[in-house]
């Protein structure tokens, strides 16, 4: 099956009813589509890192722990655990002095990022962080054009605030005209602080 | 056996060789140690949320997911996994429009708090956050005392440095000195706020 671009249909990875093993697998593995930008956006924190422009991290994926085993001179075995809501966004740090902090989201539609696939819960965070004083956004990558784009939660607000009685996402072409479209390449993989540095630092 | 304040000795609650069975197990059952005070930190960050004076949260625990499995109409459940080495501290947010980043951590010791409580990452992590303009800083538990002190980490850094060759620990009347002493209460549990309200904003 082949999508209308020529792209290949990907089968996701994870069927119900079946067990995983995977050393490599994480929260994402829930969602697939979340991780080919969630790799993007981690190796870009990692260059930034290195390199000294700011520090970043992707928070840990919280799990609620039912049961721990230790075995006898071994490392504790985690035996039974389930993925928890996460109370805050995924992404945050210091960038020029200011607190960062962001979401990063996938979606395969053409023409629109769709609204649930954000959480209540991270819109109440970002608004929360806003009125402190921090540096909010998402990342909002489109995965059939291959373009991500940098959107101050300031533009997302209004949307999500006529969600119930309007429209259930955000047109693509008010993304393109508020958001900053984000440079790729190898070195970061996608340079989102110099679109964060076009928003809020000039 | 009691410890000579009269305090009775607590057993370990995690014993090794055994499994443990808890819903509210988390990484602090492997040290228990800092399950005090996390508590305490917990229920103040809770605290300053719902006041609206600060948005700070504690990381989830990192694990190294390895196999889950996906039951047919349950939830996905986590069968292996196992505890990795945090690359941050615990705790960060924002307050007062500044970037917050801080480890807390407890000690049995009576006269000083020693420095190999500290992973070599937490103390190279919060050094980058200085350098970007974060306020960055410990919170140090004496058990023994019932008593918590906010350290800026610019006066642990000569200690740590002087590690390999010098003194093993932080003396407390050097804590004392530098630090400020949280005061406690209800609401919240210990205003560690206060504190940096009064190293780093007056």
């Amino acid at each position: 099956m082949n999508y209308p671009n020529g792209k290949k249909f990907q089968k996701p990875l994870e069927p119900h009813g079946t067990t995983m093993k995977n050393p490599r697998a994480n929260a994402s593995t829930f969602s697939n589509r979340g991780m080919k930008l969630e790799k993007l956006i981690n190796e870009s924190n990692t260059f930034y890192l290195t390199h000294n422009r700011a520090i970043i991290h992707k928070k840990p994926t919280p799990l609620q722990i039912v049961q721990v085993d230790y075995p006898k001179r071994s490392a504790a075995v985690v035996k039974e655990a389930y993925f928890k809501q996460p109370s805050t966004t995924d992404y945050n740090g210091v960038y020029r002095g200011k607190y960062i902090d962001f979401e990063a989201k996938e979606t395969n539609h053409k023409t629109s990022f769709p609204l649930k696939n954000f959480h209540p819960h991270q819109i109440e965070h970002m608004r929360q962080c806003v009125a402190h004083g921090g540096i909010c956004f998402v990342i909002i990558r489109f995965s059939m054009y291959n373009v991500q784009y940098v959107l101050s939660v300031e533009h997302v607000f209004p949307w999500w605030e006529q969600l119930e009685t309007g429209r259930k996402s955000i047109p693509l072409d008010q993304i393109e005209q508020h958001g900053i479209k984000i440079k790729t390449g190898a070195f970061p993989a996608i340079d989102y602080l110099e679109a964060v540095d076009e928003l809020y630092f000039t």
